[in-house]
């Protein structure tokens, strides 16, 4: 079964094909600048560039122009649309309705449009790579994959704020959570590689990318996450400054005299690792680099971006009561052995942690980096969320289900 | 050396006037509704309730009202104000400059001015209490003792928030930490109570009042607290609604047209407990009572309530690196048997935590609640902000010092 992976953004599309037969990565890429001037598909096959310069002024062109290359007798995977047996689409809300990924129907399509409120930045532009598959791609199934669904089912403890309720029942105002497929690849890759039985498991998954989450997985469910009613809360990220005295919110806008969007502009753009570096940097690499040159200045973002995380590793082996395995992933987590030794080191030994050095110098390939005798154990487990979305495509049309129950 | 501490409130004055060569009680009370039809005073004395109603328009007067009742021959405890050797008063906010109590001079009362704009709510009324007492007993010396000044000294990486840098630069927007006198007086005697070096101890302590906060306090220094820039920030308070993501202030101006001030009034005012509750009540023990009934949403707040106290145990179990004891205190600390029993059973027993139920089951007494082979500690210990700002003040004077250092 051959399956196209959609990642669809306000201005950009990533894609990628996939033999479900073998779980092969037949090529992949990204549409950028989509209604921009300078658009283009910088494509990868066989570890290969190809860059395509097109313009492309909307989603339908975009990932017309992307189906073109598929179907390319030099760059492309296929000879014919109809090699494509499914596609899956990554859609970031789904609110409390999907609690697993989902075969898309109008009904499922409404419920996207509904739930945009909670995340009018994502899922309308998801929903345009969803609607013009559809018409380039007449026949094909399509799948949705929610960012949202593996948290769907935590308990009521952890996902309703301490507000009146009215804002719950109201405007559906609880916590969410995202990075739902990479924490559900990560946590039931991090069983597979200790031989634990994911059924009976306590987890903790730490996804450090340009945004960044944690989750507690316990036999299996995601029980609590970092990020909540939107993606703002929790650790500190690239531009986003995470948790936070909500007072503060107030006190700046009325300091600065800042409307609400803009002082939540500032909150999710200017914040995080950039704003407490002076805008030195949003990318962890560079704050890295200079706090190992003992810029003071990085070394206190570095600390502060590792001390976040390690309460929060604190506060899920409590909700959890305990904790069989940490497993880091994404950008940072995947390449930082630094960052990785110093939660470990600094702040998890009480956990009976302990860190083989040799082993955590590992980038971007999956380690257990703990010493045997840890007694919670400590892993590296690159992410994929393209491989997720594609297993659930495939596992939904081959069984001919309308929803997963993860 | 008798000491009299003040706590000035907006409208409301509580007392205590103390014998400090052997730490005894000499008389108490509290001075209600000051410039509010019905002002009064509730006089206590060797266990006797004295009730003298009596117009006080404001702070001076009160303060007046309160001295003379200390010289009355039949309820008070003094026969002339000579006797008085120095008044202690808690200031609520030092910002960053107090890092412990100081002897009351111009600059002192300069600086505490200064950070009205931090805690506009309780810095100006804590100053009338010291103004009016300076006029009313002239020559005696005053101390302040802040609520934030425990915790004044904590590392960087604990207190900075992650938003632009120049916002601590421009308004200090910083973590301060409140009832920094509480955790300081009961991770002390917790220390004392276990045979603990409190210099060299790893101490956890819980209050649970109206307002709730928790602190790591690390051989005798706070490292970190859950309050933050304000008391809003944290656990879940009586109407206080502790963390939150901070997207939700923003979203909620938006969709209920509020500003930023009447967001910050619910959040203050109409959240935590009552909020959750659907404003059935601000008070744990009306929920604790409801939720033994099994009444669903009582026993859903008591448990969120719960869940967030123990995940910030764990979150500063990691940030100091492990935890020799936990210590309850404050209302629902000191009174809660099964609050205690919940959050050390259902999430801490990783911790090796084991609770001696008999010995749980006290109220508003010191004890070690967990079991002789609990590798951590659970205690219970009584708060007692009164007699620590008395013993700063005695120390104060009796040392000739200007500042103290904790």
């Amino acid at each position: 079964m051959v399956v196209l992976v959609v990642n669809s953004g306000s201005s950009s599309i990533k894609y990628q094909l996939l033999d479900m037969d073998d779980e092969n990565v037949l090529c992949k890429g990204i549409a950028e600048r989509i209604g921009i001037p300078g658009s283009r598909i910088v494509h990868k096959k066989n570890g290969e560039k190809f860059i395509v310069e097109k313009p492309m002024v909307n989603h339908d062109e975009a990932l017309k122009a992307v189906l073109e290359i598929l179907k390319d007798e030099k760059i492309g995977a296929i000879k014919d649309f109809n090699e494509i047996d499914a596609v899956g689409h990554r859609v970031v809300h789904g609110g409390e309705k999907f609690s697993g990924s989902v075969l898309i129907t109008d009904e499922v399509i409404n419920a996207i449009e509904e739930f945009s409120y909670l995340a009018p930045l994502h899922n309308p532009p998801n929903l345009m790579g969803i609607k013009a598959i559809m018409k380039l791609l007449p026949g094909v199934p399509n799948v949705g994959v929610f960012d949202t669904a593996f948290h769907a089912k935590m308990p009521k403890k952890a996902y309703l704020y301490a507000i009146p309720y009215e804002y719950y029942e109201k405007y559906k105002v609880r916590r969410y959570g995202f990075h739902g497929t990479s924490h559900r690849y990560v946590s039931k890759r991090t069983a597979e590689l200790l031989g634990l039985d994911y059924n009976n498991s306590k987890i903790i998954t730490v996804h450090l990318g340009n945004g960044a989450s944690i989750a507690a997985v316990k036999n299996g469910k995601s029980i609590d996450t970092s990020m909540g009613f939107t993606p703002l809360e929790g650790l500190v990220m690239g531009t986003r400054s995470g948790d936070l005295d909500p007072s503060i919110v107030t006190f700046l806008m009325e300091k600065e005299g800042l409307s609400a969007e803009e002082v939540y502009t500032i909150l999710n753009k200017k914040s995080g690792v950039l704003g407490l570096s002076k805008n030195f940097s949003s990318d962890m690499r560079d704050i890295e680099d200079k706090a190992l040159e003992n810029d003071p200045l990085c070394r206190l973002v570095l600390d502060i971006y590792e001390y976040r995380i390690a309460k929060y590793i604190g506060a899920y082996a409590a909700a959890m009561n305990g904790v069989d395995a940490i497993s880091f992933t994404a950008g940072v987590g995947e390449n930082s052995p630094i960052t990785r030794e110093e939660i470990c080191e600094n702040y998890l030994s009480f956990l009976g942690i302990k860190i083989d050095k040799e082993k955590n110098n590992v980038k971007g390939k999956e380690m257990i980096i703990s010493t045997p005798d840890s007694k919670t154990k400590v892993l590296v487990v690159p992410t994929n969320e393209e491989l997720m979305i594609a297993r659930d495509t495939k596992e939904i049309i081959e069984k001919g289900l309308k929803q997963l129950d993860y």
